[in-house]
């Protein structure tokens, strides 16, 4: 099979062996893959992919169909469309993972967009709902809010019934975050004087959450998943006592099989449903075929676009 | 009924009304009342007693009889020898508080160690137990460990089967650590060097936290509830991330009613059976008159002592 290969921090397209399913795995064919700021920081040998996964194919999450399904699996799944997060492996045109962190792709959804729909929405729902605990009514900000996790985290957070946020520094994607759900958009600037909120969905570090803290609630929960605009922040230890704050670090890729599973079941059952009944979508920025890896990493980490960058895995 | 009363950032004894206790509350006939930190910042002028509290007489801790009870307790606790947290008023001949906030005094235990009991053991209890949710096996870094908060949790710690590194300036004070249960006793300039830790009770803030955070383990809880060796402290948003900590910032004397009760109630039946079979003790460091309370106070706030500082209040 043919995958994107990481080759001394460049992207080679490659011939590899077929992945072989283990007993409770899935081979899938990959139809489509995003781009996650995670791949970049792999390319440049910044972030190995755990224990399990191939070394040296990028894609932490894919689209396609079920090819073929591991001795144990008695679910009948062979010819579903599905999408997955996995560990690393996702740009190529074949990926075993485990089955039971299949999500399906409702019959409406093009392979493009399911292909940037797990990592995305796994990681809001995991950070706003189980980690941050957002309960309808209650007020949510999201930082870098029109890329791919904040543009699944607006429309989680609305669909949830809590009233959300939008933090973004283009003026153009405030009309399209609200039409998403977002009931306020701003700019990092106007962080710091909005009415306090419950839930922090951070997606850009330092840089943000300076002003924010000024503008948590009591018991508000601060979900750091993402620090591109600054590693270390300076936390007031007196205000989050009297304010009685907690902020928690936050990954997915590192989980173990079973932790993902259960993510999974919990997206499964909450989320599907309203992706199936057109609820959520998932915004694409723009498709590239694989053949196009560089120049997609390269839009990837341009500032300024909105929504997920997947690659068009073709047969 | 005579009470420590603050009076322009000072210390009087004054008479006050005797307080009246609501339908579900006690009049307790005080014997006892531990100083802590918030009373001196509430002599200073910064921190304000919690609605429904006296303003004016310190003392967030208390130990006596039960003299009189609301229309609505039926629990018989009439001269019941008990001790409680309160928002306020414990350094006087008489307080009135929930009948739900009350802890039983074991018959070995004196008033002036059980004086010493609520704030340290609740506070401890809360912090390691509610929200480090700290487990047999696992390790438990308590910072400041010769204070009253501090020897509490390192007890409490032990009691649960976790293996605790206590942190104090003091060698004196090593002995005694480990006497009380604790496995490693550490100088604040060692913190940096040690195994992993699963649960920081964190008693002094940003001094100790720099160092800390390099040996917190993959899933540790940081519960700051104290900061008297700095305010603001350097996160590393990016560690946070690899190994999923959580930072929560925690007080009790804000809480609800109801949420009281609910600590009370787990360390009524978590810690009060150890106390009362010896496994748990306060470690007085001083006790003094109420009439002394500038002396009390004094010592309170320099460095060095082991334990508790109560307060005897005499008939």
């Amino acid at each position: 099979m043919r995958a994107l290969t990481i080759v001394d921090g460049s992207l080679e397209l490659r011939d590899h062996p077929t992945p072989e399913p283990g007993p409770l795995d899935v081979l899938v064919e990959v139809r489509a893959a995003g781009i996650n700021a995670a791949d970049l920081l792999q390319r440049q040998g910044l972030y190995a992919a755990p224990p399990g996964w191939p070394v040296d194919i990028p894609g932490m999450e894919l689209a396609g169909v079920v090819v073929a399904v591991g001795d144990r699996v008695v679910e009948p799944l062979m010819g579903r469309r599905v999408c997955a997060i996995v560990g690393g492996g996702a740009q190529g045109s074949l990926c075993a993972l485990p089955s039971e962190h299949l999500l399906f792709v409702p019959d409406h959804v093009s392979f493009e967009e399911a292909g940037g729909f797990p990592e995305a929405f796994i990681t809001a729902y995991d950070a706003l709902v189980t980690q941050g605990r957002l309960a309808a009514g209650q007020r949510a900000l999201i930082s870098g809010a029109a890329g791919g996790v904040g543009v699944a985290g607006v429309q989680i957070a609305h669909a949830l019934g809590a009233e959300v946020v939008a933090v973004t520094r283009s003026d153009e994607h405030h009309a399209r975050l609200r039409s998403l759900g977002a009931n306020e958009t701003i700019t990092l600037e106007e962080v710091g004087s909005i009415d306090g909120v419950d839930v922090v969905l951070e997606l850009l570090g330092a840089a943000h959450l300076n002003a924010a803290q000024r503008v948590l609630n009591r018991f508000a929960r601060v979900v750091v998943i993402g620090v591109g605009a600054g590693r270390t922040f300076e936390l007031d230890l007196l205000a989050m006592m009297g304010k009685r704050i907690t902020v928690t670090g936050s990954t997915l890729r590192s989980r173990s099989r079973d932790e993902k599973a259960e993510v999974v079941r919990r997206v499964s059952e909450s989320l599907v449903p309203r992706w199936t009944q057109t609820e959520l979508e998932v915004p694409l920025a723009r498709v590239f075929a694989l053949e196009e890896a560089d120049a997609a990493y390269a839009f990837f980490a341009a500032p300024g676009k909105f929504g997920k960058v997947v690659l068009r895995v073709d047969d």
